[in-house]
């Protein structure tokens, strides 16, 4: 079966995947050469780095995700569908997808990453990851729940597993749902529930290496953990999980924390797509690329941002997983691609790190830009404008903007709903 | 096993259902002498005027959906929790649900009302109704999903089928959904979906009466028809449905019409509790009640609003299943209840007919106040005054407001996401 493309006279470029990598390449492509068919299991683009905020009931999903085919909206060389990608037939230069068989000139794979559990079932089972919309949203869910149940605990026991909350993982994602947890725990949930005693409710971030944001410098490490203690996380580093069965966490040392909420960011994994050569697979779920993002031994196909890993000398286990990568990868892809297209050399993709950030709460950011780090107050509020700009659209701009200047003042969002729905 | 209820040396009373009714009875008892226990299967309140727009992405269920811990922060007579009541036992005053039973001195039974499939399994399995935020969710991913089948589809027949909309029941929500549908192809979907032909999609609204708001006048009725027509809703009047298999509807003169979405707003029946003699039982699900909206036969427990019936020389058959008749019912009842604490004569219930109004789309609206009746854009600007005013919290009101004024200048929210969620 193929899937209605329509025909085109320009060379088709498919794009695998619509985060920021596929997004920023989908957008800036020559239309005078190609026609593009963006592929994605979701029919919008998430705005990942607030996901958290969603887990936490302080921003709606629809104030972080943008429909494609509105992003799109008057371009005639451009196509969406929802569908996922089964397998690549390299040599025919066709993918396999849940739609049908798509032909393609020139294959973009941008499938990103997922949650990865390193192969522990049981934890994948029972832990929470937060790597879509929709993930976050069965968070908040859970989170809410398990409060409703501590309400109708017959026992101490099950009333503290209902309560505790623990995160795996002390990167930026890690960090951000504890910090926010706990204001929650102090601000809000002892209205909420004014029956409960919350001086009973752990929050405890546990990470396996020595520090917090492990990849930023000493001087944010050490700022982003007091923050942390500050707002009475349990932080435990050198700490790593071995098993969780929905009730005790059991730690490498044996010892068990009682919970039935575990939120897991302890690492990715990239989204990689069968149907090549052995040796393009790297460990991690990525694809070996050259400088050009081109997959080695292919002639047509690229992968981009998390799912590929373009070894050089100053990032020999390639560049960091985050937005920045993909997005300077995309531009970079387009150019390219349009040098394809006139007979150019190519542009060498060269990164330009532009620094990195995390916020723990209210007045507690961490910044680091390439010159200068700085904490407090003022790395919020920078924090916030970065994010802000960065957000899609006039109206999410807006209104992701007053939910934090409600959420300021009032301390007090109204979304700690409980939504779920079934499927027809 | 006993539910965890704070002891009271009040008297408690107990309300099942925060709706319209039970939520107003919760605000308005008197504090000084009850105890009250709220009881309701979501964790927040619905409002269900503006379900429609949910279901057409023209809200986030956030904006009408309050949770009651936020409503009774601070109000320490009053105990919320999360459960479904599965049985009433009468004489020892409990009633049995999914937390363990529950003692109670008084017992207000105000449930609401589920949607009427009358009977058809096949419908019911198929057909989608809208009753609740979660429901009203469903409609709106499949809507979507739908339209992205319909690029996929590979026959004519397909397409028709991915593409219609059938809608069951001429009253408010059925004239609204299909109302706003009809805008969305007008205004919105040729941009998100340019390689379509909307020309072709149907939007068919089918009522079993001569009539679409059959509760109105004439005069109404015979202005919102023209609305519809005016926006090219298909409307077939004196039109029965007798089977839906997921692809085709059935009419009663075995005519069909090729849809995979049907919606069904044709008819209510109370959510009533077992554990009552069997007189108390009216058809459609509803309670006996006298004018005091007590159950007939019982001493300490009541019904109001859609669960309840109340027959009258003026309501033979009970009040109209809305809003207004449960709001005052609940008014009404906080009233009674402390009267009994004070040993005063109960005062019987009296409705006040406020009106009735339902919108059709963009400045078309018909609105009836007991003396007074009007159509047209004045109307629709009545309506939204109306709405926005019975909307819970300053935030969400506001944030309606913006939605509203947002979507008539732009003609474009963005709120067409597809998300579904797994529950863990």
């Amino acid at each position: 079966m193929n899937a209605n493309i329509p025909n085109s006279d320009k060379k088709r470029v498919v794009i695998v995947g619509g985060g920021f990598g596929g997004l920023k390449l989908a957008q800036d492509i020559s239309k005078e050469y190609f026609q593009v068919v963006l592929i994605d299991r979701n029919n919008y683009h998430q705005f990942q780095p607030l996901f958290y905020q969603v887990a936490t009931a302080g921003l709606e999903p629809s104030s972080i995700a943008f429909p494609f085919r509105k992003i799109f909206h008057n371009k005639k060389h451009f196509h969406f569908r929802l569908a996922e990608v089964n397998n690549v037939k390299v040599e025919a230069k066709i993918i396999e997808t849940t739609i049908g068989e798509i032909q393609f000139d020139y294959l973009i794979i941008a499938t990103g990453a997922d949650t990865n559990f390193f192969g522990n079932e049981q934890i994948q089972k029972f832990a929470m990851p937060m790597k879509s919309i929709s993930e976050a949203l069965s968070i908040r869910n859970t989170l809410f729940q398990r409060l409703e149940d501590a309400v109708n605990a017959n026992t101490e026991e099950e009333k503290e597993k209902c309560m505790n909350i623990v995160i795996v993982g002390g990167g930026p994602t890690g960090v951000e749902v504890a910090g926010t947890l706990a204001e929650m725990r102090s601000y809000i949930l002892p209205k909420d529930y004014p029956e409960m005693d919350f001086k009973k409710m752990k929050i405890v971030l546990l990470e396996g290496s020595p520090r917090v944001l492990n990849a930023m410098s000493d001087e944010s490490c050490v700022k982003a953990k007091e923050y942390l203690l500050k707002l009475g996380v349990e932080v435990h580093n050198n700490t790593n999980v071995v098993g969780y069965d929905g009730e005790y966490v059991t730690l490498k040392n044996e010892s068990k924390i009682p919970t039935k909420t575990l939120i897991w960011s302890a690492g990715v994994k990239g989204n990689s797509i069968s149907g090549f050569e052995e040796s393009v697979y790297l460990p991690g779920g990525r694809f070996a690329v050259d400088e050009f993002n081109q997959i080695l031994g292919t002639k047509n196909i690229f992968a981009l941002g998390d799912v590929a890993c373009m070894q050089s000398e100053k990032y020999p286990k390639g560049h960091p997983q985050m937005a920045q990568p993909a997005i300077q990868q995309g531009k970079n892809l387009a150019k390219n691609l349009k040098r394809i297209a006139e007979n150019s050399d190519l542009i060498p993709f060269e990164y330009k790190d532009l620094g990195s950030m995390a916020t723990v709460g209210r007045n507690k950011a961490v910044v680091e830009l390439p010159n200068y780090k700085f904490q407090g107050f003022f790395a919020w509020a920078v924090w916030m404008v970065v994010h802000l700009k960065s957000i899609l659209g006039i109206r999410n701009r807006f209104l992701v903007f007053l939910n934090w200047v409600w959420n300021y003042l009032t301390y007090n969002l109204s979304l700690r709903l409980i939504i779920t729905h079934k499927k027809k």
